[in-house]
C-alpha cells in the first residue's frame, strides 16, 4: 500500500515564501538538509499521525511571469540562502511542481499587484461566482492527476489593503447569493474568494497574511457547514514574534512600558509592495495589537514604522527600543535589533500548517483551529497574545491527540 | 481592631535591594510613589488576603558600618532614583527601621565580605549553635518589640562562593548535631545558619541570592517538619530575565541557536564582591542552566561574563548576542541591549515574596512554594525555565485562592 | 581696573539649550562645577585672549510666558541633570539674567510657534524696519546696562521651515529696501531679522539652528560691510556628530556604503515643533548632505526619520544602521545607538562660539568664520563635513593665533 | 616592452588573509570584480606609478598543509564570500600562486603555532643565519623565475606573543652577531628574521600583525642603511578602526570618556590562536594605547575582550559600549555593533600597501614609511592615533607625489 499523498496549493507560488517551501521541503524529503525550523519534526509530534514532509505535493497560482526556477535562483542571488548544488540536485523536483502552477487570479488589484502581474499569465474571469469555480477546477483537477487524499490551501499572496468589508462578508446566505454578481463589488478581494473556493470544496484553507481570508463571518459559517478546517490570520515571524514573547516579561513584573517603538528595514518584494501605504497600514495595525493586549495599557507610546532599503534583499533588520518604568520611577530601557530572513522563518510555518491542517482533517476536526494561535500574527478568536501561551494551546492539542493515540492503541 | 502586622527581616539590611525595599515600601504605604513593579497590587492579585503595604515592619541585620539613611542617600547619589525630598518625608520612616537593626553574623566569610565587614559591628559568635541562637533571640525580639503576627526572613547579603557542600547538609539529624560543634566547619555559611534559624522558629525564610540558603536537603526538611513556606533562589531580574522569556522562542519554533554570549557590566557592591573569581563561578553557572533546559540543545555555545566597570555604578548595562541558524541553514542573529537598575528591579520583588510568604503562612501552606518559580533565576524543584510558564504557575495558585476566596465568602 | 565683560544674547533664552547654557555657565564661574564639554577651557586654547566663563553677561528674547527659574525648574523635572541645590545657590545669579530678558519678535510664525507663543509677551511690530530697530534698541541698551565690551547674538529659536528665500536675500541693496515695506513679505523670518540687526549693529551673530539667519548673501555682503564675525548654521550635536566622525571611515577605506539609515527619536519641545512637516523637512535634509558628501557616493540609499517619543522628555535616541559593501562583494553592517541629551550636547558648544566670536572680534576679523565649520551641522561656505577636518581647521586657527601671541610676547 | 611585474611576497600564504588577497587580486585583475575596498584604486591616487593589480605576482611561505586551493575552498565554505564559479575560472591562477610557494619557518613556535604547523611542510633551519639564508634564497628565487622588478613582503602569520625583547633588537651591530648562534635565543622569533632577511636583500618590509617584525631598533637601522621602505605594525581592521574615527569625536568636544568597553567574538583560526593567553594580551595591549592616546585621559575605564565563538567561523562581531559625561555632569552613552569580515578588510589593505611600498621603493624612499599610518593599529614612530589625522598623513604623501608627476611631465 502506498502511503497517501497531501496536496499543499500555494495562492502566490512564486513568491519568496512559497519557493523557499518547496526547495526546502523537497531539500528534507531527500535527505539533503535537516529540518531546521519544522517544529512538526521534532520530538513533540512523535507518535502522531501527520503527513510526512515526503508526502506532501506542491502546486498553486502565480500571477506573475515566472516559475519555481526563477524563483529560486533569484532567491538564491537575492539572500545567499540556496546554493547551486542544491538547486541542480533538485532540478526534477522542482520542475514537477512547475507542471503543478497554473495562472492565478486577481481580484480588485492594487497599483501594486497590477504592476506585478503586468506581464504574467492572469486567469481571466469577471464574475467572483466565476472566479470560485475557476479556482475549484484548478484545485480538483490538481487533486486528481496526483491523486492526493486532500489538498491545503495556503494564502501566501500580497497582503490586500485594509478597507471597509462588503455588507456581505457577514454572512453567509448573502455572500454566496454575492458570487452571481457580473463583476466583483468594490471591498471584494481574491484572499476571500479563495477561501470560498476552498472551504466549500472541502479542502482545509490557510491564511498565511493579513488579508481578510476565511476569518470573515460568512465563511467562519462556511467551513463549519461544510466540516473543513481553517487557520489565520498572518504568520508570525520577526518582530512580532519578539514581541509577543518579550512583552509577558513587563507584563509579568508590573514594569510600565512608556514606550515601545519598533523600525522594520526590508528590501523584497514585500517592501515594495507596502509602500502602497494602504497595504503598510493593515500590516502597521495588526502589529500594535498584539502589544497592547500584552502589555494592557493603553498609555503604552508605541510605534512600527516599515521602510523599503534595497541594500537588504530579502533580509529584514529590525530595531525595536522600549522605555519602561520601574520601582520609584526608576526609568529604564531594553533595546533590540533583529536580523533574520522572513522567508526563511516563514516557510517552514507553512509546512508545520500545511501538515497540521492534513492531520486535523483526517481526525474530523472542522472550523477554525484556534490551537495554532501560536503561529499567526493575529490569530483569530484567541484574545491572549504572550507566544507562549499560545504556543501551550498547540501543546495542549498534541497532548490530548497523544493520549488519544496511546488509548486506541492499547484498546487494538 | 488594628490590622495585623508583618515583620520582614532583611539580612544584608542596608545593601542597594534592601534599602530600596524600605524605602520603596514606605514611599507607598504613605502614597507617595504609585506601586509600580509591585506586581502583588495589580489586579491579578485583587480580592487575595495579602497584608497590605503599610502593614510590613521592616528590621534586620548587617555587617557593615552603616545605616539606612546612610544607604539611601548613598543611592540617590549612585544611581539617581531617590531624592531627596522624597528621603526628607520618609526621615522617621527609616529611623524608625533603624531600630530595627541588629549586627549581622558573618560565617566563614569570603575576603571581599571581610573587607565589607571591617569597621562594621559584627555580631560575635564561634559555635554554629550559637550563631543559630542569637539570630532566632533578634528574629524574637523584633517579633515581640513590633507585635508582629509573623517575620518573613529573607537573605540579601552578599553572594557565598559555592564549594562542596559539607556531607551534614544533606540530612537535618546530621545537621542538628553539627550545630554544636565549637566552629563552623569548612564549607557552613551564614545562608544556611540563617535560613535553620528561621525556619525552625517558625518563620519563612526567602533565599534571594544563589547563595545555599534554605534549599539543602537537611533544610527542606526542617520546613516540612515545622510546617513553615520557604522559597528560592536567587531573585530573578536583568538578563536572565530577557533570557528566559526570549529563549522559548527559537525552541518554540525549532530554531537552533549556536551561540548566546552575554556581557554584563555593573558598577556597584556586587560588581565589587564578584570580583572575587568564586563567586563570579557561582553566578555565572546559575544562568547558564536555564539557557540550556529552555533550548534542549547540548550544542549551544554560550558564556556570560561580567565586568566591574565602576562609572555605572548600582546601573546594569547587558548584552547578548543570540546567533541561531534557521531553515535551509540560514544563519541569522538577534542582539539585545538591557539598561536596568538591578536594585529598583529587585526590590519590588522582595516586597511580593515577603507578602506571598506571609499569605502562604496564613494559608497553612509549609515547604517549598514553587509557584513562586517565576521570581527566580534557580527556581528549587521547578524544572521549566521559561518565564512564562513558571508565571502560570503563579497565576493558577492565584486563581485557587481566588476561587477558595469566592467560596468561602458565599458560604459564610 | 575691572576686566571687561562681554554679553551673550540668547534669542529664545528659556528654550532648553539657552537655559542649560545659563546655568552651566555660571555654576562654571563660581566653580560650583568642572567645565566638561567646554572645549575652550581645554588646554588647546591656554594662552589665548578668550573671555572668562565667568567674564559673560546672559541676556534675550523670549515670546514664552515663562522666566530663566520656570525653564530651569522644568529642565530639571524633565531631563534629571539640573538638581535642586544647584538652582538654589544659582538663584540670584539667574534672577539677575531674568531682568535682561525681553520680549521677542515673531515674524510670519509657524502654528506650533504661535501656539508656543500665545500667553508669552511678544513683542509688536509690523514693518520689518521696526522689528530691526526694536531689536537693536533691546541690544544696546543692554551692552549700556551692563557695561559690555560687545554684544554675541545667538539664534537658538525654533527651527523655521524651509520654503523659497525671498529675492531680496541675495542682494544688500534691495534687502535694505524691503525692511520699509509695511509687513514683512512671505518667506521673510525672524532668524534674518535678528542676523540683520546683530551684525548691521557691530555685534557678531551665531546662527545655532538650521534656519537661514546671517548666512543669506545679503547679510554675508552685510558682515563683510560692518567688519563684523559670524558662524553658522546649526549646531552639530549628537546623531550627525557621530556620523561625520564615521562616514570618513569608509571614505577612507573605499568601502561602498550601500545604505545608512537612521532613526532618531525625542521627546522635548524641539520633537514637538519638528511635528510640523515642514520644519521636519528641513532638519532632515542638513543632515543627509553631510553623509552624501563624506561618502562621495550618489548610489547610498540614506534617510533620516525623526520621532516623538515623549516618554523620553529632553533626551534623545539614535539608532543608526550602516550597511556596506567591502572586498568582493562582503556585505558587512555597522549599528550604533546614541543616547544623548542634546541640550547638554548643545550648551557648551554655545558657550565655546560665543567666547570664540568675542575673540575673533577683538582681534579685527570679520565675514564668515570658516575655522568654526567643526560646530556646526551645515557650515557655511566649507565643503568638507567630516568632523576631524573641520576640527583640523579650528586647531589651525587657534596655532596661528597662539604664534602671534607669542611673538607680540617676545617684541614686547 | 613589458610592463614591470612587482612581487609579494606572503609569510603565512595560505592563512584567510592572504588567500583573499590573492583571490581577490586576480578576480580584480581579470575584471571579473569592482575593487571595492582597494583604496589604491579610487580617484586620490589617480596619475601616480603605482604598480596595477595586474601586475603583481604572489608567492610566499606557508607552514600548513594546504595550498591556495584549498585555503580559497574553506574560506568560501566558513564565510561565505567566495563562491565556486569565480574559484572555477580563477582555477590556474591559483595553481600558479601554489607553484610560488614555499615552506615556512618557525622559530620559537607557541604551541598554537605547533600545532597548526605539525602536518605541514616546515623549513628546517636551526641556525638564526641560517633561517635568514634560507629565506633570501627563497625570496631570489621568487624573483628571478617570475623577473620581478622587486619583491614586497608582507608578514601575515600568526600573531606572535609579546615578551621581553632580546638585548641585541636594540642594535644592528649586535643583531647581526647574534645570527651566527648556533640556535636562536630566546625571545627571537620569526616576524623578525623575516624582516631582516627581506631588508637585507633590499626588499621592502611590511608587518601587517602586532608581532615585532622590522620596528625594532636593529632594523630600523638596517633599512636606512640598505636604503629600502618598510611599514608597520598590525593592520587595522575592524573594531579599533572604528574606535580610532569615533574617538576624536569626544576629544574634539571636551567630553568626558568614562568607560569604553569592548567585547569582540570570531572563530576563525585568529581566535583559535589567540586563546594562547599571551597572544591574546599582545592584541589587548595594542589596542588600548590608541584610545588613551586619543582622549587623553588617563581615568578613563577601557577594557577589550575578546571571544572565541565558532559559530562565526571567519566573521567578527564587536559590541562597544562608551559611557560619557557631558557638561554639568550629564551622563550619556553610545554603543555600537561591528559585524564584518576580518579577512575581507585586510586584504585589500595588503594590496594597498604592496603596490604602496613597490612605488615608495621606485621612488627611492627608505625607511619607516610613516605616511601609511592610516593603515596600521600601533604605526611605529606616528604618536598621532586619530583615522583621519593619520589618514591626512597619506593625503599630503600623495599630494606630494602627484605634485611631482606633473611637474616633470610640464618639464618634458
Amino acid at each position: 500500500m502506498t502511503k497517501p499523498k497531501t496536496g499543499v496549493w500555494l495562492i502566490g507560488a512564486c513568491g519568496a515564501v512559497s519557493t523557499l517551501t518547496c526547495v526546502g521541503a523537497r531539500a528534507i524529503a531527500r535527505g539533503l538538509k535537516p529540518p531546521i525550523g519544522v517544529l512538526t519534526e521534532s520530538p513533540l509530534f512523535a507518535g502522531l499521525d501527520l503527513p510526512g514532509v515526503d508526502d506532501l505535493v506542491f502546486g498553486g497560482h502565480e500571477v506573475r511571469d515566472t516559475d519555481m526556477h526563477c524563483a529560486a535562483r533569484e532567491f538564491r542571488d537575492r539572500a545567499g540562502i540556496l546554493d547551486q548544488p542544491l538547486l541542480s540536485v533538485l532540478h526534477e523536483d522542482l520542475a514537477a511542481i512547475d507542471r503543478n502552477l497554473r495562472p492565478g487570479y486577481i481580484v480588485n488589484p492594487t497599483t501594486a499587484v497590477k504592476e506585478l502581474a503586468k506581464n504574467g499569465k492572469v486567469a481571466r474571469a469577471r464574475s467572483p461566482g466565476k472566479v470560485v469555480e475557476g479556482i475549484q477546477k484548478d484545485l480538483r483537477e490538481f487533486q486528481e492527476r496526483n491523486e492526493l487524499e486532500t489538498v491545503i490551501v495556503i494564502n501566501l499572496s500580497s497582503t490586500e489593503p485594509p478597507g471597509h468589508l462588503p455588507i456581505e462578508y457577514a454572512d453567509l446566505e448573502a455572500f454566496r447569493k454575492s458570487l452571481a454578481s457580473p463583476r466583483p463589488r468594490k471591498g471584494v478581494t481574491a484572499s476571500v474568494l479563495n477561501a470560498y473556493a476552498a472551504l466549500d470544496a472541502g479542502f482545509p484553507f490557510i491564511n498565511f497574511t493579513p488579508s481578510p481570508g476565511s476569518t470573515i463571518p460568512a465563511l467562519m459559517q462556511l467551513a463549519q457547514e461544510r466540516g473543513v478546517p481553517h487557520m489565520g490570520s498572518d504568520g508570525k515571524t520577526g518582530e512580532t514574534l519578539v514581541k509577543t514573547a518579550l512583552a509577558p516579561l513587563f507584563a509579568g513584573r508590573a514594569l510600565r512600558v512608556l514606550s515601545w517603538e519598533g523600525y522594520n528595514m526590508l528590501g523584497n518584494r514585500d517592501g515594495f509592495v507596502l509602500n502602497d501605504p494602504h497595504a503598510k497600514e493593515s500590516k502597521m495595525r495588526s502589529k500594535d495589537r498584539a502589544l497592547r493586549q500584552i502589555l494592557g495599557d493603553e498609555d503604552t507610546h508605541s510605534s512600527v514604522t516599515i521602510d523599503y532599503v534595497p541594500s537588504l534583499d530579502d533580509w529584514k533588520v529590525a530595531w525595536d527600543y522600549i522605555h519602561f518604568e520601574g520601582f520609584l520611577g526608576a526609568r529604564m530601557a531594553m533595546q533590540f535589533t533583529w536580523q533574520g530572513n522572513d522567508s526563511a522563518l516563514a516557510a517552514p510555518l507553512v509546512l508545520d500548517l500545511a501538515r497540521l491542517a492534513a492531520f486535523a482533517q483526517r481526525k474530523g476536526e472542522s472550523g477554525l483551529m484556534t490551537w495554532a494561535a501560536a503561529y499567526f500574527k493575529s490569530p483569530a478568536a484567541v484574545e491572549d497574545q504572550s507566544f507562549v501561551k499560545q504556543f501551550a494551546l498547540l501543546e495542549t492539542y498534541v497532548a490530548r491527540h497523544r493520549e488519544g493515540a496511546k488509548r486506541s492503541k492499547k484498546s487494538q
